[in-house]
């Protein structure tokens, strides 16, 4: 028997950078949150403290500045494989990467002469997402969007399930459906139309939950990785979490009074929590793309 | 010597309250946080636990949603003034009540077919507040916003501060100016066309902030305040806090890079913070508008 | 009429900082939340973003760690004050200040050689509080607790309140109580052995919630307040704040089981908030000692 | 091409529950938060909106109540096993089943009688954790510490990483090394004495790290690792996941003041992020055991 070091990773978190183009008057703004990971030669590093090969978090954390003013800040995706490939291809000791980065949305502010060139204000608390590993030569780019609260005031039903000796809940033909979406995508490639794949999916995302008459938030989650799927084939696969945010008719009866669906009490907790993946049977493989992405199925 | 029991107040925080319109299709969303709070002859409880004048706080919670449903939920601000009315008018026990009402925007969902009729995602993470105080027959409306994140690339210097033995910050001719507008107004009266009112004050607030050169983020703040209390009779008085999110511009000299303020460090801690009021001199008492309104000067 | 600048205050909110003493090789870990506010003839900040008397909050800061250095720091109160006193006194357009202090507690892990001299682990989410003015030459500390969460799982009833119309909840004369308690304490004086002072009244605290059989939180709470005053002469005035954090008791009756009070749903929102001062009444005046500290009745 | 649902798993998420043992005076408290999730025979949940085989989330909440009333709350892992077991063995459509339960703890309070018999003060943010998966009838036991701090003063360096062009950090021999330690631990089997196996491995991570002089926190993460496989052989394999909470040493060079290593600035982002995994050579597969773990290599 031997106790050994097993998979293991380490990089700087949360970068914070705020990327302002600035060629015209009108400036373009990205607003990004980046984490770096490195994989490879470390072994020295966890058992003896030999950090010959240990490229600190801080270099790391440069990287990420002097890359951001050296090359135009495009899309996530763009900037997080530039990441990954300058590490892996820079350090023979480092032979895999995983790129985060997090963008947060502004929009311009409008004015009496219309949106401001410099002038911003913060988006909805929704986040746009990708997760960028690199493994040798390999690439996989996994994007998506987190915290994307939806709400459905009718159109959503709950019946039909199992009433065991534990089963409280009545069938319900009328409820609120609300969940907040994380979503997170595989692309079949390493290169797309990234902004534009990433609005188009948004887009199918609302359109989909908004449309679907809901039988379960099981069916819904499918119909969206489906109707995706189906527009995009760009992308090979889609894993969806969202909690079932409860929000329950308050019982007016002890007051004689009715409640057609009109006062809601929104709960905490508990919550349900649905999650599922859709994909292609032709995709290709995931390979590592999915590791250490948090929360999914 | 003796010990006394001073000001004290109770009730039932953070009752999450979700209300739909459905007198037509298209279906007309409320997303409220209730906080009552009631101020009275409650010494009793206090020093020997006699309940017989505490109002549970089930029961207030039970009244929140009994009301909502009675009454259409219109402006947050009516609402409040509700509540407070029906507290203090219906037990002579109850002298003052405090109505502290959160409201969450939500947005239609936009479908081929246009804003859909009952699918929303929510808004921006800001959120519009009101805190209504009645003392007997005394009223007083403090209204607001809070997390209005708000952001300059540009148009911002901050020069000519006191240079003393401890002072290490350079004067800056341009730098990023970033914030969390929280703004808090007191009306002169108890009726005003709230929803109308909100959306000027807002619109003031993020049209200021974009169109004033900025020297000092209090010189920005005043200018919000000035603007909102010139363009609307109906408010006596404003206060504002708003912490000043640093954006660093990240040395790359180092590097042999320069950083013409594109590339910037986000940071967390510490930060500026600056909080001032506004006000009307010939505005009516304050009275006690203001008590346990959390974070003001 | 004329708008008017009102009351303002600005400073560096959040200075992390952490005090290693290493008289000996046993170290003396402080770990400390400091934001300095200042306020004082900062009217043409406000008006015309001149800021020749705008000691910049970077300055600020920079003086929490010179004084931190130059000082021993010892209890957090001491610290504050000497914060205060430094620029009221360092400055003529500084004429009042406002210093809020945190402190996070931290243990010494014990191994098998005994408590270790430099290693520790953090305490719980408790955290002790102080605010010192000071508004020209008078001072006024007002320290405190709060994120301390109590529970009794008997010895607590709510019974003998209203049953109104709008009343469901049934008396009980066994629930569990549980709290997060804040609480914040004026200072007769602006000397006192800070520690041990802080260390008593927590144990009063804890004890008086522990051995109180509780007839409401309300009743708890002034118990608590009176003890401490009772048993600390230098306190002039206490403010407490407390949700009640309830816990229901689940009804299993539709499964034919019973539930004497063993199996507990822990419920997030709404919960009671109860709020209350007991003071002395021959306590020096409060004057400025209450003025922006967050939450309090 | 054919679009395909892939993997899925559904269930309640926080149940919150509190446990009182009352079979003497002396109360037994146990405050759990359970996630429960089913795996199994859903397609047509998710691609026709049929519930035919969907054990509403509402009913595996009720099931966790049930289930603690009816059984003694003893370790989470024997109620995690107790609930996996229950849904797979009970519902042929149910194949598989991944039951997490978080544990709070709480300190008796201490009163001049002694410790309290039924009053408790809630101890540090630290929280154990157990995920249990069942998979037909295979099952694992992955336990675990989450939000664990941990500080040294000294006896931590940092040296001899490789000086690139992007790198500006420089060499220390004694820095602070601050972490929140996240590690889960796999059993090799499904009995252990858990209470003891958990306070024997929370000892071991705290009592290693401050013992062990730190070149890395990698080799701090591994020694930790290490120590507690060859001290707990029903250990088959430990992760741990540990953020580099960086402490700076506050450069007070430009006011003329040294600073021997006593004033720190504690910074909040960005971060190293150090995550590695330890293993036995001949444990047993790990199966299905880490899936969906959050934040794992």
């Amino acid at each position: 028997m031997a106790i050994r070091l097993g998979e293991n990773q380490y990089g700087k978190a949360e970068v914070r950078l705020v990327h302002v183009s600035r060629d015209s008057a009108r400036h373009i703004l990205r607003d990004l949150n980046v984490t770096t990971q490195l994989r490879g030669d470390f072994d020295a590093v966890h058992t003896e403290g030999d950090n010959a090969n240990c490229l600190a978090t801080d270099t790391q954390k440069n990287t990420v500045y002097l890359l951001a003013r050296e090359h135009r800040i495009g899309a996530i995706e763009d900037f997080a494989l530039l990441l990954a490939r300058h590490f892996v291809d820079g350090f023979d000791y480092v032979r895999g990467s995983r790129q985060e980065v997090e963008e947060y949305g502004w929009s311009r502010i409008t004015t009496a002469d219309g949106p401001h060139d410099h002038a911003f204000v913060r988006d909805g608390a929704e986040v746009r997402t990708t997760v960028v590993t690199r493994d040798g030569d390999r690439e996989w780019v996994v994007s998506g969007v987190r915290d994307l609260v939806l709400l459905k005031s009718t159109g959503s039903e709950f019946r039909g399930f199992p009433k065991t000796a534990y089963t409280t809940l009545a069938d319900t033909a009328d409820r609120i459906l609300a969940t907040s979406v994380t979503a997170r995508w595989r692309y079949a490639g390493t290169d797309a139309d990234w902004d534009a794949s990433y609005a188009a999916i948004r887009a199918t995302i609302l359109g989909t939950f908004a449309t679907t008459h809901s039988r379960a938030l099981q069916q819904t989650l499918y119909a969206i990785g489906r109707t995706v799927l189906e527009a995009r084939p760009e992308v090979a696969e889609i894993r969806l979490s969202a909690p079932n945010k409860h929000h329950f008719a308050v019982d007016l009866t002890p007051f004689g009074v009715d409640n057609p669906n009109e006062v809601f009490y929104a709960a905490d907790r508990p919550y349900g929590l649905i999650e599922a993946a859709v994909y292609r049977d032709d995709a290709p493989e995931a390979g590592r793309a999915w590791e250490s992405v948090p929360g999914f199925v």
